[in-house]
């Protein structure tokens, strides 16, 4: 009987990240204070550890891994890469899919990846808390575990209606001892000045991140964590690529195309830059890998937006970015896919993209949750909303195989489980679910809202 | 970095359960009619596969896994050994933690061990569609899935509290293409004569399997599945076990002393019987494994129960079994571990505890979660209700032993993840959970409902 899952022993957990930085064409564009010149690492030192901000700069090829940090990833890593042989079948493809299945960690998504060397670089400080901002709660849970895996507190100001629909993320995080408070809350000056003019506000992941921020920013035990866009958190998600590669090895198979869904981009960037990194070197036995970022349509940065300077955050509180971005004040519609709402995308990937070293594609909501709903029946695991981005543009991929004749390796990033998501999988049933593709025209009105130099 | 996961790899795989029969002292009681005379395969063949009741009956120490359910089990298996060294460290114990990690199946639990090969058998019988009941959904998602991989349709009766109250895992179930009722439903006239009496019913296990049950014998291309007590259930579940005796040799390890969660038997029957072969043999290299059956105190059927002839159902329409019984209408009370609330025990689990070669231990509600939230924050994992009591086992064990200096081996059987289960830690949190200690005059009380001839 062949083997469809291929697990490497917890011995072969990569020492290192990689920076994809190391191998750029060109360095990447600094980020920009309010008054346009570059951030210093003082500035962000206020909420950072200093071990995170190098990491943040770093051109280094290959960073170090602590041990104490592959301790913990040893809970769950190595993820399994899959072949999803029943998949295969059902499409009647000559192609050859493999998944990554990063839901396997006890967060249920590849976020702790990032949440437990934050965490532990934050400790090694002497920091005694983390402030962070979580939507529907899968940041949040990745902060409260690796927290909890460090003995550092973990504060989630969590978007109030999500507190409020959403418990049992909420119940999770506090499984894992970390406090959570709806957003906007009396704790920060900001959620009280917003609840004084608004006592009824029901909050939004900007409002959240203010109230965290602001919370790192006024005290000194205390900093902010991210769980995705910036430069350290895709080195931290290196490791699901770095993993992968080894694994095709074990298969003796390797990849010519790689998908993942792209928000902020950290997933896309862990599974790919790794790859990327054999293409600058003019492929592996001279065969390219294509690196696909999947968006949904309805959010579309780097298949509509604009690379350009812009703010990390819908309010204008972060120092400025280059990047694929809809503007900092897009307002994407409510998809399932919370994850992928994000205005803009990583500047690395963003970078990659503007030079063409990596491709996007943008999928609509109902054939997401449609290629889902397959893979579920197929492989048995039921996809997160934002994983079912990347099985539907690799289920289209088979097919094309499929027309083509051509049996082409598929790669994809399933980036998590489903089982907090079946409200969004009984309305796909429903047919209360729809298609938004956004008008070009909205799109240019809030580009138009950029900063000046950008 | 030492290994803390032990994973085999997928041509490991057993080939064969194991059938405790051969092992026995005595051979297993025949289940009864409602005659009091031996029920006839004849019988049970309006509901069952001819290959079913053949396992049912069998006393071969060996039964083949067909290569279609292995197969299929090649999802998910093996399942991972995971030493929980840092439980072990968080409790200052010189004990080795070792857990089997069941909640790594697409539904989430152990159940689809047995769902898969029930398919299967039901398939190869022809039967186009199979019928089973569930409470808050574990069991019923199993089926689901496990149809879904054979192409056979499923009809879940679910209790209608739950369907109301739970519907999560109902849209997991729907996600794998299953049918799902509220039960009492129209579908059956036992759901239709309890709806006329009382259109408000919220319905009960005991009424969904009435209803399963009935769809079943009535129609000739349809046949049920039920998930737990029976012998070839717990032979099916034997997986767990044979996997984790080739996983401590991979660790150069052996457990002393092994526990699982007891409510029909199932899980525990799957872990603890095959290492039972061993103690049958003068134990390996002369060491004799404990094996422990963990139930609630609320619902002590093995520890303050009566060894005698019962129904399987609360309602009386099944064969009758010999069994550990607090009576088939004891009603246990509202406790959060669902699959733990059976009033019997699996006849074979229960004739080894009758003969002492097994061993019961009754656990208190609140020390269940005070345990899970333990292990949550040293491992990660979230574990379910039912898991919880193995875990609250495991750890006195190993409290026990920092107290003797003794360094035992401990192995528990993580039933599944506890993803479904966060309105349960909720009200655990929120400290609105109660410990439930059975009055021995009720459980007197139902006994004397016993059948005459029991």
């Amino acid at each position: 009987m062949e083997s469809l899952r291929f697990v490497l022993p917890q011995s072969e957990i990569p020492t290192h990240w990689y920076n994809v930085v190391a191998d750029m064409p060109n360095p990447p564009l600094p980020p920009l204070g309010p008054d346009g010149k570059p951030a210093t690492p003082e500035q962000m030192g206020a909420i950072f550890p200093m071990a995170i901000l190098e990491q943040e700069m770093s051109a280094e090829r290959w960073i170090p891994i602590p041990r104490e940090v592959r301790e913990i990833y040893r809970l769950w890593r190595p993820s399994p890469l899959v072949r999803a042989a029943r998949l295969e079948a059902m499409l009647g493809t000559p192609a050859k899919i493999y998944y990554k299945n990063e839901g396997v960690s006890p967060a249920g998504s590849h976020k702790p990846n990032t949440a437990v060397p934050q965490a532990y670089y934050n400790k090694q400080a002497g920091i005694k808390r983390i402030t962070t901002e979580t939507g529907a709660g899968q940041w949040g849970c990745s902060m409260a575990l690796a927290g909890q895996m460090f003995g550092i507190d973990v504060r989630v100001f969590m978007v109030k209606v999500s507190y409020q629909q959403k418990p049992y993320r909420r119940s999770m995080m506090q499984t894992w001892g970390a406090e959570v408070f709806a957003s906007p809350s009396e704790m920060t000056q900001t959620g009280r000045d917003v609840l004084a003019r608004d006592p009824g506000n029901m909050g939004s992941l900007g409002l959240a991140i203010s109230e965290a921020v602001e919370e790192a920013a006024s005290r000194a035990d205390t900093n902010y964590a991210l769980g995705s866009v910036l430069n350290h958190v895709a080195l931290h998600q290196t490791i699901i690529g770095l993993e992968a590669r080894k694994q095709f090895e074990m298969a003796g198979d390797w990849p010519d195309v790689v998908f993942a869904p792209c928000g902020g981009g950290s997933s896309f960037a862990g599974m790919a830059f790794p790859f990327l990194a054999d293409n600058a070197g003019g492929g592996r036995s001279g065969r390219m890998v294509r690196l696909v970022a999947v968006e949904p349509t309805s959010c579309p940065s780097l298949t509509k937006g604009k690379y350009a300077y812009d703010f990390g955050d819908s309010s204008g509180f972060t120092p400025l970015m280059k990047m694929f971005t809809l503007g900092h004040d897009f307002m994407p519609p409510g998809i399932h896919a919370g994850g992928l709402r994000y205005h803009g995308a990583s500047p690395l990937v963003s970078q990659l993209y503007h030079e063409g070293l990596i491709e996007a594609v943008a999928v609509p909501q109902l054939a997401t949750f449609e290629a889902g709903v397959m893979f579920a029946r197929a492989e048995g695991v039921v996809p997160a909303p934002e994983s079912c981005h990347a099985i539907r543009a690799a289920v289209d991929e088979a097919l094309r195989c499929k027309q083509d004749g051509e049996p082409r390796t598929i790669l994809f990033n399933l980036t998590g489980h489903g089982h907090f998501d079946m409200a969004s999988y009984d309305r796909y049933f429903a047919g209360e679910l729809e298609d938004f593709e956004y008008p070009e025209e909205a799109i240019q009105e809030s580009l138009r809202h950029l900063p000046d130099f950008a």
